[in-house]
């Protein structure tokens, strides 16, 4: 024990500091969204308890981002540090031993010190799933919204290509965004890198890729794109929003239960 | 009202009783099946009673079949005959009005009094889903099967294959059917248009079409495929099956929540 330098203490205890990438998917019906609140339950409440059972430790669960009450996710990403040395595919088994059966821990693996869930993101690609039909078939209810009336998918498919690119989001986020509100980004500006809609019978999937998404952004453009194709918007004011910079402009916000984060890019 | 003979009554209340044919879709887990029982939620029971406040009348519901208690529908068919003139697509929106989520009315129509839900069926066909991934995403959970095991596909694809044809499926039936019971129907030979095992990314889709369908059969024939793909069952024992008329011979029986009935056709 004498001959050892201080500096290896400080050194192996760097050393011993994990960091581990968990990729989550959920239900979120019945959960108030990612972000622990006080008195409502959250995913990443539930989830860091549970590391808190596993490690024996309280540690800080980063997530890749917000997401909205009852909206769901097939692959948000999060990570934590821990001292313990649970291998990670232990991990796995014993979170999913741990969680409610509608938040599964799909991998966990140690990844650099540096890596952190939401500031290395490059980009994340969600989902908005629409059913058109007049009844809704059970089996797509707890992820579909239902919009039961006739729409024009063509003129919509033209309208979701205009998402792509550099713009102004300002009409497509949450109202009170625009209020006077320190908590507020200043910068509406947000990368689509793809955004297209799909139609699978009477279902209307909008896939979306960008660098960063503001409140409500993909749930309003999925609510203008529905009324684009109800013939209520014509192209051409459709295509005047990025530059109004007017929330009350743009269409209604299609609920929380269609929109699914599928995947965060690194 | 004095020139009015007798027939012309009868031949009015002949006229104005109507067959109606229901398409009906529902997720099954709550429900103990299809066929009333006392004391437990059925599907049959929760949409008898909604005709009963729809048309004020107390009929008779005949479903194409029974399904398991916690089985899936996406295209049930029953049909019931009623005094009432309300026309069928006001039904529909009456019915779903009136009936849990997930039940629902996906079509109502009128048709000739001689349909008959069960009887006039030609064939049905059964979709069985499987998850064989380490975790079950929670967007599948309520309608697959989670069995987390490597399985060779094409040797399960292989015997899927050999169920088509007239074959006595007493090795594929409920034990108890085996017992001297009379309820226990004796023709155990029924017969199979189409069998075929899909693989889609994870998932593991049986989709079988056949005239009729013992009780626990589509189960049955799942999990012995599962012990196939796990090599625990050589084809030649697996051929012989049919021959052996032998319960304890097949494979496990798959749980209620992967099986779907897909479609009737007349």
């Amino acid at each position: 024990m004498q001959g050892r330098k201080p500096g290896n203490q400080a050194r192996k205890q760097v050393e011993s500091r994990r960091n581990i990438r968990l990729v989550l998917a959920f239900d979120g019906s019945p959960y108030h969204g990612w972000q622990i609140q006080p008195n409502h339950p959250t995913v990443q409440g539930i989830v860091a308890e549970a590391i808190g059972k596993i490690t024996g430790e309280r540690v800080t669960l980063h997530g890749s981002g917000r997401t909205d009450a009852g909206t769901h996710a097939r692959g948000l990403v999060a990570n934590f540090e821990t001292a313990s040395a649970i291998p990670p595919g232990q991990m796995v088994r014993a979170f999913n031993s741990m969680l409610p059966r509608d938040i599964r821990v799909l991998s966990a693996r140690r990844v650099a010190l540096d890596f952190h869930a939401r500031r290395s993101a490059k980009s994340k690609i969600y989902r908005y799933q629409t059913y058109c039909g007049p009844v809704m078939p059970p089996h797509l209810a707890r992820e579909h919204y239902h919009f039961p009336y006739p729409v024009e998918v063509p003129r919509m498919q033209r309208a979701a290509r205009l998402f792509v690119g550099e713009h102004d989001f300002t009409s497509f986020t949450k109202k009170t965004a625009l209020a006077d509100d320190e908590s507020v980004p200043k910068n509406m500006v947000r990368r689509i890198y793809g955004c297209a809609l799909q139609k699978k019978g009477r279902r209307l999937l909008l896939t979306v890729e960008g660098n960063g998404f503001l409140r409500y952004m993909v749930r309003n453009m999925m609510g203008t794109l529905l009324e684009v194709g109800r013939g209520r918007f014509e192209l051409e004011r459709f295509r005047a929003l990025f530059e109004r910079r007017d929330r009350t402009l743009a269409g209604f916000t299609a609920p929380a239960q269609g929109l699914i984060l599928v995947k965060v890019r690194y």
